[in-house]
């Protein structure tokens, strides 16, 4: 197995499908349309759709039933990239290299485009499982994780209490965990998990997966708050130093950069350890977790 | 049939259902648990869960395999309401006689509020799905339903074609049919739908309560703008006029008045009629169609 090759063709072939959904056949309202495309194809990693791929692929699933369950996660992804920069929250004015949405679109139509890509991601889901009524169950349990990783239990509860705290809501060591396992860590969890639901697993299986993505959600959160700190802002397509400036809660300003690194390295270690009992079919994924436990953007 | 028993008991169940939504064992952070529940619990007519619960009786289906459908359905309107009053939208600041949610919580938190209570809705209705593995095709389809209808193709469709409108966009009565029949009619027809498909109709009769609740949604969004031009504030829990003011495009302001109400008439018949069909089973909603072609709130 080669990383890179594989990465890459997770990515074109979760390009190539998230296109589809709108093309000229998609018969959706300008300029919602065109503001749900501008954050959805502005260069993302395919971070989740690629994790949902290669859970799948761990139980050798089918790749073209996965696939738009892959596509719904980035456009949740999406969603919440376009709800996090409104002026009401973190007030960004620069994603990927480019204006924020709202900035190009306006307010009102970004919080649209938001709520359009959520909405759209549930339509997609389960337009799918429709066509796999022998996996029903699957489908179902996979879409369920994607609406409990996302939501009040998840990212929504996540997101909220990190506003909450920019807000002047007390904060300490337990309440980042909190928003550090839900804004990021509850979606990366329910990407590989609602890849894996699709191939019947057993709850050593799907225990394991939960491990992992726990770990590799957290890894990747501590790894964003480092990267605010050191990172390149050219190579990241955004500003650094926000989270200082908004006197955010952070890994680094609460135990230092090098406990923060330190801590990375810890998780990626226990992440791929997790994942050992699938053998040579884990490979990808744990190159993965090093891979992000090191990344520059 | 009593209406108005069968309605209130219709609404009894919805009220305790969704309370048990967000009561101590459900671990919703604050203050988002709040915000969700403060729009929620604000004395709407519940009229979508009304029109899902009804749909299902049509075919005899079981109220309780229904009940997290038709909770969802609120949740999703509550949702809809909550970010359309936000400043970049509606900018309004009554709704149902109190200060609307970004009002009382902030923008921020109310955006979270949406965007949490429409995860919600979709984990709640997958949730319930999981517990009836015999009918999960027809849950699926209830639950794409819904989906559709709050989503690009449906409600946030129509919410971005009104808002366009409203920010100086070209508008006619095209326009003003498509906003209608997606902003408020797509949700009221995937309610009655939802409900139905759990219980596996045939084609003609989903046929029938599609175009049924697609009269009564045109009919309901008719007299809407009618109640902002004559309407009683104090009935209607919000200021009056507020249409007229933002120069946005109504039936009432492109055609009048008294066509506007004939119009309602001739939606109102026309829906009865498609439902006649069901012959007794319909009598609830027969007048139900009545009633909402005559509310004053």
């Amino acid at each position: 197995m080669d990383f890179k090759t594989t990465y890459d063709g997770y990515v074109r072939i979760v390009e190539a499908a998230l296109g589809t959904y709108f093309d000229d056949t998609a018969e959706i309202a300008e300029p919602l349309k065109s503001a749900m495309g501008y954050s959805l194809f502005s260069g993302g990693k395919r971070l989740r759709p690629v994790l949902a791929l290669s859970a799948n692929a761990l139980l050798g699933g089918d790749a073209n039933e996965a696939l738009p369950v892959a596509c719904a996660l980035e456009m949740i992804h999406t969603y919440s990239l376009i709800h996090d920069d409104l002026p009401a929250m973190d007030d960004d004015d620069l994603r990927r290299g480019r204006p924020t949405n709202h900035k190009v679109f306006g307010e009102g139509m970004a919080v649209l485009a938001g709520d359009g890509l959520l909405s759209y991601a549930f339509e997609i889901m389960l337009g799918n499982a429709l066509k796999y009524p022998d996996n029903a169950q699957g489908h179902l349990l996979a879409i369920r994780q994607v609406a409990s990783g996302a939501g009040v239990f998840g990212m929504v509860g996540g997101q909220c209490m990190d506003l909450y705290c920019q807000d002047g809501g007390e904060a300490d060591g337990k309440v980042l965990e909190f928003i550090h396992r839900n804004k990021t860590g509850a979606m990366i969890v329910s990407s590989l998990l609602s890849g894996l639901y699709l191939c019947s697993p057993d709850e050593t299986q799907s225990g394991a997966v939960r491990a992992y993505g726990s770990d590799v959600g957290l890894a990747f959160q501590i790894t964003d708050d480092i990267l605010d700190v050191v990172g390149d802002a050219k190579k990241l397509g955004k500003h650094t130093g926000s989270d200082a400036r908004a006197k955010k809660l952070t890994y680094p300003a609460l135990y230092g950069l090098d406990a923060a690194r330190k801590k990375v390295d810890e998780l990626v270690g226990s992440a791929r350890a997790h994942i050992s009992c699938f053998g040579e079919k884990a490979a990808f994924l744990t190159e993965l977790a090093a891979v992000l436990g090191r990344r520059e953007s």
